[in-house]
């Protein structure tokens, strides 16, 4: 029988934004890289607001988002009991207040449908279900390829919104026509912002926003460069200035004006 | 009483590809830039293929891509007579063979709905016919805001494509969405190649390529830079070396592998 990675000796605790957010996390399940921590900082949130996250895992987006942007009104819907028994865990140990609701987005809890919110953020799973082989940890599995389709992140984010609230998602490049599809049914104004490695190297990531009612024109905005230089460092971190102060100082990353 | 556009004495004679294709263009209807002429590099057609191009105009893109590989069956769609007249001229006077069919791309003609290619081109009208005020000229109102809409043209290509074959589109981005849905319905392996004035720049143009029966993941490729350095130069041209090989030496376009 395998242990149980949710058990105190198999969680590791991380530091985030240069240790301002500390996260627990099961060493053997999804553990957070940077993509939520990058998804946190665009949102562009004021105090008295209210944000709801689709699966927030351990809340790693949820913690750097409510450090960074005091006064925050946070929520989380997370299908897996133990994740969000840790997101309610880090919640507390980063000094945050919110709610962490279990549940499925393709079934969402009555007490999130009667709830409207200012953002929705996500990262939902960047693999398909049918198309890969699962991972041995469930919950790891889950976050990687949940069941639930795109579209039904999306649609939930776009149901939940406020009128002008804004949708956010972190998504593989390589889903974009699908995400896109998902968002032109239920929100306006969409913005796509790639990110790339480096400099000339296709974009791996996309960065994608909607706003509830929205009327712009689509934007495609030039892509974000992940690492400085041509190549990976042997030693040491080669991340642009742009994203060093938002992984360690803790910086917000507006989309572009 | 206008003046015929399409008079002799209204027709100029501009050369693409560094003089290798002349150009007979009214002076004030619709003039090709160098959009046509970057489609038409990027076709990956060997001698012996056929090429469809709809809305063809005075026939830029196939003139091009007719004297950079030899040997291709080129065949143009247009709607307007005038155009349609322009683009054999221009064929012809490049030594090249190719059919310009007169018709709708909302009701093809027979002669049309007969045949396969193995690749279609196209640069539909920028603009929604519902969204900007008419330009004076109804020839080069057509070209910029078609009442056609995007789907159909998208729609059409992939109908008229033999297996395997390819449609490659070139369309503001600002249509993204709308295009990108549009080939999802009729075409697999899609692809984007943004094109942006400079480096950093938000791209302004796409290039869209999808496959008859592709069942490759989709690719969001590293925007294609136009010009060099971070302004415009007053004097003469700041083309990157890969557009300016394009435009003046009449290199193909390869999309990246």
């Amino acid at each position: 029988m395998r242990a149980d990675p949710f058990a105190e000796a198999a969680l590791t605790r991380n530091a985030f934004l240069g240790g301002r957010v500390q996260l627990w996390q099961p060493l053997e399940g999804y553990r957070a890289g940077i993509d939520p921590v990058l998804l946190a900082a665009t949102v562009p949130a004021r105090a008295g607001q209210s944000v709801l996250e689709l699966g927030c895992g351990a809340a790693p987006a949820l913690c750097c988002l409510g450090v960074r942007v005091a006064g925050l009104v946070l929520t989380g819907l997370e299908i897996q009991p133990a994740y969000a028994a840790l997101a309610r865990r880090n919640l507390a140990e980063n000094a945050l207040t919110g709610t962490v609701i279990e549940g499925d987005i393709a079934d969402p809890p009555a007490v999130l449908k009667a709830q409207r919110f200012d953002h929705v953020i996500a990262n939902p799973p960047y693999f398909e279900a049918a198309s890969r082989s699962a991972a041995p940890d469930a919950g790891r599995e889950t976050a990687l390829a949940g069941p639930v389709p795109l579209a039904a992140w999306v649609a939930l984010a776009a149901k939940r919104l406020a009128p002008r609230g804004t949708a956010t998602f972190i998504q593989r490049a390589e889903r974009l026509p699908e995400l896109i599809s998902a968002m032109q049914a239920g929100l306006g104004s969409l913005e796509l912002w790639p990110l790339a490695p480096r400099e000339g190297r296709a974009p791996r990531l996309i960065l994608a926003r909607g706003r509830k009612g929205g009327r712009a024109a689509f934007r495609l905005h030039a892509p974000l460069l992940l690492h400085a230089g041509a190549a990976h460092l042997e030693d040491g971190e080669d991340y642009t200035d742009v994203i060093r102060a938002v992984l360690r100082e803790g910086d917000a990353l507006n989309f572009p004006p």
